[in-house]
């Protein structure tokens, strides 16, 4: 459990440097994250390498004891790269260029902007390597943002054919894997083959996904080409990346693969305020907080895309610039948000960012202190946790690495797949199903109910779970269908599993496919529903609503839900599970509690706006409501805090 | 009454298609389109035409007694022949190409195009001309779909130019036509002009009202073309297109000149849920069902475009999958809305798809079978559908062709011009205004006080009615005017006409121009009004509400109807009315019902969501609505299902 | 006070023009404008001019004793001129070409069109600089009118270029006033910067703000040059130019310092239907009246744009046909919006235009005549003031020029500033918050506690007031700030003031940067709210809500308002005071109050909808509400009118 800050040296001058880093010291900061937008500093001209600033400011860095995390400044070329080489600008959707004057002005599948990627970082990994102060390096910055994973220029097309090309060998092959028969978009060779954008209507989904799927190859492979030269230079050094909240255009489970860490970058009100998950009631009640699982559940899948391994590289230090409106975080935020990384396993919370730029894009974005070189309100919550953090320390006898080194103790997993999200996105039949928001809402259900989860990839093991969640898993694979054979615990399969092929057919034997091995059962037709139709549900297992999807199946298996007609809505036995259709909130927890029942595990009703999360011997409790609100569980000795918690409140207790 | 479907053979593997005509048959289908989209499979490389699948399919249904609705594949071009004529492909208002990936990726007026058309429909027609099995060609399918008609790119400029110079003869004449010294618009020669898009505001409203007829005499001159080649290699062949729901972009009165029957594509639940026709309360009342005058209208819409012959080519079989929302119908649906049509005189009703295919753009849209090939719910009420019209054969003595031979009874007639529909779009001076919208309104009024109702064009013989409705006829020629003032019937005369002359300007006279030889009134100003203003209406004909649209008229007509402030809104006296505003749905109601009255028609108010029509003396009663309602017609003789009809219901009685 | 109308001779038959001009006499009118748009008819052909037609309207107009307001026809280039400079017409910030087919399809930028410009003013200004009926020339028309004033072409890029090097010399200087280190954003040279569209994400906001700059000073230059040969060969005749509502984005201020008066075009109702400040309620309200201060404020606006003097170049005489809806307006709106603009200073007022056009775009526009050349409504409204100017003129013995010569009384002053407008909207920080609408909103609050105000640049002389409102004035010069600190009256200083220095940085010390040296008080963060919430405020002066933006700021001015905890909503004392966050209507109105009362003016809450506006002796009062108001001055002779109005009610009074 440590604390960081991103750090801007070339925006002031060297004179505040020291004190810069004196002050973060006296605020418990050990970690720095710096260089990721300097390029244009470092070099003004083309091969014209100016490495003076950023030596000094390491050193600095070093003298005050401070770590330091150096970005790749790949995410911002300079104007005259950008000159050199035009076509390494993406294009939009609507085949316009997307031009400099920001950030993330390239594509992915750019050859020569590899070229000039490999260049500048190999410099920098040859210059700071083995530099003592770095101890991790971060490719890039933020890959995706401002929608950049998707582009339709030129360098796109090329890359896509060759992808086609790989995985499909022949062009029959993929005419045939895609249907193209449908609308005689057959083609004859790869080189007839467009990008899926600007045609008459949707072009072919299997088009669409593949395309996307090629996207997402092209940030691994980006990602991999730096990757591979700082392993060369830089060894012993942690490699990360910092993704981003309610972001699935890539496969942050294939690039998390080649980096050691997962970080990404939290902003709870900001994405509360822009995010069409969020309900208008939802925006009000968490203004100033965010909403209760937003943090949690970016925490517990990032972590899954690092191999265990979780930071936090950016967090809101108090109000934003980019939203639609930028509210003042309620006293405390800055530091709940701190402790509920910490209790997801986070190793590092580091803020964004330290002092706020008085000029440029994000002079509205706060920072730990204001532009006038004060410290702003956030900092002296970042005090307070670095305080804590000793405090305990002290309480447990644990150092910070050690406290860092607490054990999941997560028994529920609720499996994650990119793949299905851009399946389910590309052709979703109700605007009201989206696979990331029904993902939330279980997530949250199972929070609400006290359940500490693991968001994991299709490819996790399996073993150490006793509740297993498949959302919408849509593609099932031979191996993963084994592995759920093999699963002790118990299984909720949900609505649309199973539902596609690889190549986004139809399965032969109709959804939920390969899965009917496991539950005898054929789903038959779809009601996909608009937001104001939300049929009644009831059964065995309570009542409610049913809403957005309901899927009429045929089974032999026990109903524990049924629609007004009768048809199931809800079925299984013993250990594993269907669920036909996507549930109202309440219906949603009351079924997953008995679930967890089943599965031997103590579901807890939470207190409106609460939260708890298990860590190790720890529990830590959260409340994210605007009333005051108790939490008191059994057999536990508190270690911070008290049972009863205000708003933005934070207690951790042991448990025995 | 003859059952028909839409199949793909090519999609599926030939050992297959026995199977398929064979269940076709045992369903009581007797017309299979097929072939449409199927021009990468007869000629995959350019040149190289592969008819021996169409051969055998052909020959399997025939085999089976199966009648053959051929489709010429231009719809879908391959992309050889697109990438051989890029100058082919459309242009959005956005100037954007519209691109190969989907279907209907081609400009109208591409000459090239054209060309090609000509060489692939002349060999289909060489070889299939004279089969057995074909009984029908159908041209292209859907024009306009995807907003085709309007096209921006280079060879709609130069058939527009060409269009303007054989309309105006000298671009003085052209100047003077559109007003174009408004500002200093005029053009020295046809070569100035440009199309009608990315103008830095509104382009002049003639030039717009040009350029639209210019693409729809494209699609004229498109689907002439086809016409004759099929005219002279398949004598004897009825020819047929496919139009679509609540779509103006061509003229379908000139199209259908040259066809011999209109058929159209009905989507009940897809329309209802797309359209911004319909208010929430109706989309969720009628979620399942339809809108009860939806099929209707369109139904007696294109009877009237296909001089007096009408086909439903597409029937939807369940759910599908292109509206933004896509529910289940309710039980019954199906068999109701094939009912429907056969009601308002479609000779026959063929639902798309045979089989759900299980990829590419439609594979989440139903078939009358499953993609696993077993029967969907669809498939049991076309199949009662068949034994019904078996059962009213042997009722009535009549067999199915004589059935479909029934007369039509209406005596009440609702003129519908396309051009009036472009005018008004161009300029509606109020946003709540829709030409389209405002007739179906007075269509659904009609309709639910019982009476059977042609929607005719502007050149159609009147001596039949004896209740005219004019909603908005824009243009008035002075060969409509005679027929109009030899009109015997009652006629009624809605705001906006004659408010424009042919060239797109203001009457010299003023609104309602030359109709003011029938109606001595002048209107002396518009009120435009937003949706949430509706003046309080009253008089001798009853009380309520105007919308939208409110003429301040100057007449010494008596008047029905005044505003508030006593000025006339429905005038007249004997036999012709007019009305100077939009009324809501109650005052419209009444109104109506007075005129028919005056026209010696009994109009019957119906229960809510019930409607009846007659067909020679069978007359066909409907239940849209949500609960269960009752009509006993008088001196009536039950053939089919009850006077109680829950939802969906259908009964058939024989008036004596 | 003199009344004018718009005339557009080209569009009718020479036969009429005496008849018109005889009945614009009669009907009490003064000024005919014409000319603006009719380019194409004077050179139908390059260099080939046809000057007849118009030396002989100019006779006739002559002839009756009308006084003629010629205007340049630069906003409607012949086609024949843009095909021959196809890079004269601008770009949308899409990057697409806005073509020729309607008006204004040019860049202000481009040296061609500019060229072109030269030429054709000077051919006029030599022809009829000189003619006795020409007493004052209209530049161009409507500057921005479509959004014209940003445009992204090639030209404009040129001219951007040249802008920058002469305003920072060296481009490191440019780049550390952007602040381009932020995301390597530095250039080396002029050339490589490219304007601030189609970027990635938002561009740099320095960036944006000098390129909005940039384009209104190419509008100042673009008139300047029309100024300078119409003031060579047309001495003595006033220059003038038409300004919209509610359009911010060029500097009128610097625009009408190289002219002579101001002139608008006031559309009541149309705005009121379009804008989005007004709330659906408003729009219900004064549907047909327009909002009580749209007119007020635009001519308070623009009179100080205008060094004072003032003219209405276009009224709305009737519906217009421009808006999304266009309802009529209520009888006596027209005589009353021109009483409004009379007793604001307004010298002339012009109605838009005489005749309706039978054809192109504007043909639902209404004119004072209809378009079979009858009176319109609109007309005896006008002959109606007419008249009621003689009864006035009678009544206080001065003749129309001595009535348009009353001294205003203004003792209150808002200050408005275009570089302000456009730094907000640039980064808004809550979408909710629109420095325009603030401005309005004040505005509003003061007339309705019966205040005459004046909307001062920020250049102007603050000597006569007694209350000064800066409502956010964004960048304080020294100069400024000096007038600030001599200011002897109420001073009040808004939200966001003093935020930003010249460059878009924050200030060293935070905002309010300069002006914590005359009030002590610094903003330490921001609360940008969503519109649903608005925290309670109460204090010395009153309770309510604040809303959109609320600031913390830190200082030990006594606080007159606070917030829920207590911090500092309004603070001052003597005569200075800050106002840290918007307040809702009701709030703002009382605190104007307290402030008005401390300025010793009397300010005095008027009925709902009613208006009162005090120019010289004269006390103008207004009624805007649906319901019939009354007011009655203290100590004054009522010299038209009455004290008790209906809706439209106009009365004059003499103060003693
Ligand atoms: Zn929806
Ligand atoms: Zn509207
Ligand atoms: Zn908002």
């Amino acid at each position: 459990m440590k604390l960081g800050v991103c750090y801007y040296p070339e925006h002031w001058p060297k004179s505040r440097w020291p004190q810069d880093a004196q002050e973060m010291r006296d605020m418990g900061i050990a970690y720095v994250r710096i260089g990721e937008f300097s390029w244009s500093t470092i070099e003004p001209e083309p091969g014209e390498l100016h490495w003076q600033w950023l030596d000094e400011a390491l050193e600095i860095l070093h003298q005050h004891g401070l770590k330091v995390i150096l970005g790749t400044p790949t995410a911002t070329p300079p104007k005259w790269l950008v000159d050199r080489y035009p076509g390494m600008l993406a294009k939009d959707q609507q085949g316009r260029v997307r031009h400099f004057g920001s950030r993330r002005h390239y594509s992915f599948a750019s050859l020569e902007y590899r070229e000039e990627c490999r260049r500048i970082v190999t410099l920098m990994a040859q210059r700071y390597g083995a530099h003592p102060a770095v101890v991790c390096w971060q490719t890039d910055n933020e890959y995706g943002c401002h929608d950049t994973i998707l582009s339709y220029a030129e360098a796109d097309l090329s890359a896509f054919r060759i992808w086609l090309k790989e995985k499909y060998g022949t062009v029959s092959a993929l005419n045939k894997a895609w249907g193209n028969t449908f609308w005689s978009m057959d083609y004859r060779s790869f080189d007839e083959v467009e990008l899926p954008n600007l045609t008459v209507t949707e072009a072919n989904p299997s088009h669409r996904l593949d395309f996307q799927r090629c996207c997402s190859d092209q940030v691994v492979a980006f990602n991999k080409l730096q990757v591979e030269i700082l392993r060369h230079y830089s060894q012993d050094r942690d490699l990360v990346h910092n993704y981003m909240g309610f972001f699935t255009a890539f496969d942050h489970h294939k690039v998390g693969q080649d980096l050691d860490v997962a970080s990404w970058d939290t902003y709870p009100l900001g994405f509360l305020d822009q995010e069409s998950i969020y309900t208008a009631e939802e925006k009000h009640t968490y203004l100033r907080v965010g909403h209760p699982d937003f943090g949690a559940f970016h925490h517990d899948l990032y972590r899954g895309c690092g191999k265990g391994r979780l930071w936090i590289m950016e967090q809101q230090p108090g109000p934003v610039n980019w939203a639609p409106h930028n509210p003042i975080p309620v006293d405390g935020a800055v530091r709940l948000w701190t402790w509920e990384a910490f209790s997801h396993g986070a190793e590092l919370v580091s803020y964004f960012r330290w002092r706020q730029a008085p000029f440029a894009q994000e002079q509205m974005h706060a920072g730990l202190l204001r532009p006038d070189g004060k410290a702003a309100e956030g900092a002296s919550e970042a005090a307070q946790v670095a305080q804590e953090i000793a405090q305990l320390s002290l309480a447990t006898g644990l150092d910070a690495d050690e406290l860092m080194a607490l054990p999941e103790s997560g028994r529920v997993a609720l499996m994650f797949d990119y793949d299905a999200c851009w399946s389910l996105d590309i052709q979703p039949q109700s605007e009201a199903y989206r696979y990331l928001f029904w993902c939330y809402r279980l997530y949250e259900a199972l929070r609400e109910l006290g359940l500490s989860v693991d968001i994991i990839p299709p490819s996790a093991s399996l073993d150490t779970y006793e509740l297993l969640l498949l959302p919408a898993q849509v593609h099932i694979s031979d191996e993963l269908l084994t592995r759920l054979n093999q699963f002790q615990g118990v299984l909720l399969i949900g609505p649309r599993s199973g539902s596609k092929t690889q190549q986004y057919h139809i399965p032969a034997n109709l959804p939920p496919g390969p899965l009917a091995d496991l539950l005898p059962l054929t789903v038959e037709r779809v009601d996909a529903l608009p937001e104001h139709t939300q049929p009644h549900v009831y059964g065995r297992w309570g009542e409610g609503k049913l809403c957005h999807w309901h899927e009429q199946i045929a089974t032999k298996l026990p109903s524990l839900l049924v629609d007004e007609s009768g048809k199931p809505v809800l079925v299984g036995e013993g250990k594993c599970f269907y669920l036909a259709a996507c549930l109202d909130k309440a219906l949603l927890k009351t079924s997953l509690a008995k679930l967890a029942e089943k599965a031997g595990l103590s579901a807890e009703y939470l207190p409106s706006g609460m939260r708890i999360r298990q860590r190790g011997a720890l529990l830590f409790v959260f409340n994210y409501g605007a009333k005051t609100g108790c939490f008191q569980p059994d057999n536990a000795e508190l270690l911070l805090g008290s049972a009863t918690l205000s708003t933005a409140g934070v207690a951790i207790w042991r448990r025995h």
